[in-house]
């Protein structure tokens, strides 16, 4: 059976001792490393790093492993760090406008177990992918969004959210630009899914854009959703070949296979805390 | 032995009857066809066509078929056409500045026979890669150019260009911005490889500028060059998979490659005469 | 509206003249040519083709348009050649084992409507897909098989398809070898997904194959089914980028996302009617 | 400037506590980690490490790290290990026939300075190449090879390796079965690029073979070559994309680009230290 494990994921300047500092407080305290990956990024003098180990063995308690660690560590080298348990499942709200197939992507992967994570609901500002998440048994929400409701929308979607207790939201080709009030509340826990190949093409109608420009690959980026529209930290990018013989149609047909594949690979990198965020761009551990 | 052949290449409005009307022109005159692909693209209803035969017994000498078509085809089809011949050779003007990669690259092509081209110059603000151009034995002229000597240097390169009847110009990474006048001299006549998957990163620095964004995904882009910088019909792209562990050094080495491959390719189609413009878009038969 | 066309895919020996009397039929009838594309394999002298043209205001009824096409064209240049016309639908059966990942792929593709065919029936030797093929609406059938009653399972399933008329079969990770007999009912109708890249790791756990070699690469190819195992016709390849930090299970799952899109790829050509097959090679027109 | 560096790459069996030790031991002796990255292969309990320090300031000089390491961690964990320092050159032999797209490819970099590297001496069957490596100014050694001078002229190249202090070979497209014995003096010391996405197509004249199969997909593998006909350690592997309009001629001119990056990838990593192998599989730190 596959033991439960803990996660810490941390950044902080880079200075001498950290691996040794942090190797030697799990060792001591009888904790397995199963994984270690870390990177320094010398441009801006910081080190990060992901750190999992089997904890049924370890002294301390899983209650106390954060207080401990932020007293004998954290504080030492100004850590910013965050923890997490083999045994936790995130929860996870989809968003959706009217386009299908990043959410049978989606509710695909989670009905087939691929990974450890709860959807309990579906949000959308329309009705027509309703019957979908019908199929798969997933609460729809209707939320129809004017210029003039989207502020009362949101403090509702919020409420929801929390009373869900959601900890990732997905913008699965959600066709609403949500406002800067509602991702405050989610700091690098909205993951979206742009269909080209950023910074190209940022905004809507992107394959138009691509067509019209005639490039020769297009691409889709999942990105954490930030003030800026599609300026977020990178998580992903795919590309696909095209050629002059495609039309925008064909660009958007074959974009999807691109944009489902990216997005899913964004959503499992968060999935297993293989993600950390600095400076606007991401540390994606393998 | 491989026979001689003609291949044009043409555009026009599409209607009923064009293919039918060109290869009955080749059949009737005893041209056997070895190659024809056709496009039509309906965004903007314009048909697109390569098409190449055997001429040694063709009935119509090569000195006349280019008055036959124009008399029989292409004015009742309002054509825009070239015709070109499999022993004729283009001959083609390398630019570069400092940087050797491309260079190489184009001359080992060159040397080993890989293409049907002549290269009688290289061409280049600095000495630096003279040595280079010694070692493959081809002529290089050095215009060192500043804001005042700009207009009068491109007037000496034009004269020499002139000279040595080049009909093909290929930037390898030269970094300097050629004027309008040049250009206009050489439509969809000069190749650039552009150190970036444009749209994004237009201008200097791309691999800096990609850096900074954090993007997963780096390219290049050949195109024809344009009074709009970075602007003009795309050939070719290329890209590779970067990752959070590399800087700016490594994006800059792992784009060489596909800087080289990318350039090579969009030269390798303009010398088989398979590229149509169109609308700043690109036309590149297989 | 979408005007109705005819598709003629054709290969026959290579000779001078065929596009030119293929084009001329169609023009003398008042056929308008939207599509043609062709290909000549020098290496066994053949000559292969798909064209297409909008058959409303065509002269020749579409019932008389095979024999006419027969009489003037197909006998003097001895081609193999098959008519379709667009509205007709391709019926199309898929065997499954237990595996759901491609199984869910076509139907999401069918049940969006992004293919024009239809799916009368599921077949499988295991019970466990059933809920899905429930979940989409489509008939299930279970067809358990041992070595004793494969002859007479199979001739259950022909009869089935019969009745249903079958014109192609997808095998979406059916983990049973059909026998010649079967083959033999569908020449080129019956299209395979095997998680490797042919030739390399025919037969079964491919995967776990792949693992031990420590291979960088790995590949999923559609084929046609032939009598000799995983040796068919290639229809399309895929492969990702794999390192010393996959398991096996990392690299099963990886591949499913290629296997979905290596097969449904190879599907969608197969019902634009764009792939011809001689001496166990495909041509696929773009 | 760049500091001087020490380079220690290890595998041993799993245990707990080799990471701290290892962090420790450079800790404790003031040596400034810039690099690690490790791996455990659960399915043979093997784990590996590529860890680097610098060591101007290190406590322990350079000439008794390896003793103080070997006594002080090696014996412990039962590891086997090699330490490097960043001022210290392989010196690297290339082997050729006729075939010159790797070899040119490879004295560019090495002379642009691309790799921290000596090529003292380049052998070959044939007398074909030699004027590339005039053009380089590097010693060209002909030894012509028959099935009976084989091992008298392998002696011959083996004293002159010797006499060059080689430590790495590399078989750029080299048309000659090396011997066991010949491999034997250089484990894991020779690099090989095999024109196939091995292991399909193993031996000569893989793409006439793939051409044959009719895959949709061609490659190029590089490995350390061992007594096995290309069943050697892969280090890396790449793909390109072909159809059916591409000729054997086509796939072998696309393959050489993509055999040139495959192979200088796999060097690149070699130089680096960063590939560990172990049971006829690799791993390649990033």
């Amino acid at each position: 059976m596959k033991k439960n494990t803990a996660v810490l994921l941390m950044h902080c300047p880079d200075q001498r001792g950290i691996i040794r500092a942090v190797t030697d407080f799990l060792y001591e305290n009888n904790g397995n490393i199963i994984y270690l990956d870390q990177h320094t990024d010398y441009s801006c003098d910081q080190f990060f790093m992901r750190i999992e180990w089997e904890i049924d063995s370890f002294l301390i308690s899983r209650e106390k492993i954060g207080e401990y660690f932020e007293t004998l560590l954290a504080k030492k080298f100004d850590m910013v760090w965050s923890l997490h348990f083999s045994d936790q499942k995130k929860r996870m709200a989809i968003f959706v406008t009217k386009l299908s197939h990043c959410l049978y992507d989606l509710l695909y992967r989670y009905h087939s177990k691929e990974w450890k994570l709860e959807i309990p609901l579906i949000i959308s500002n329309h009705e027509t992918l309703k019957p979908i998440a019908d199929q798969f048994d997933i609460p729809f929400y209707h939320f129809p969004i004017t210029k003039d409701t989207k502020e009362a929308q949101e403090a509702k979607q919020l409420a929801l959210l929390k009373e869900h207790d959601i900890d990732l939201i997905v913008l699965a080709r959600y066709m609403q630009i949500v406002t800067g009030n509602f991702i405050s509340k989610f700091p690098n826990q909205i993951i979206n899914i742009h269909h080209s190949f950023l910074p190209a093409f940022v905004g809507s109608k992107p394959y138009h854009a691509a067509h019209t420009r005639g490039v020769k690959i297009i691409g889709a980026t999942s990105h954490y959703v930030t003030e800026d529209l599609d300026a977020g930290p990178i998580i992903e990018q795919g590309v696909c070949s095209v050629s002059h013989k495609e039309k925008v149609s064909d660009f958007i047909r074959k974009g999807k296979d691109i944009e489902k594949i990216v997005l899913s690979n964004a959503i499992a990198k968060d999935l297993e805390h293989k993600i950390l965020v600095f400076d606007n761009r991401t540390v994606v551990f393998d």
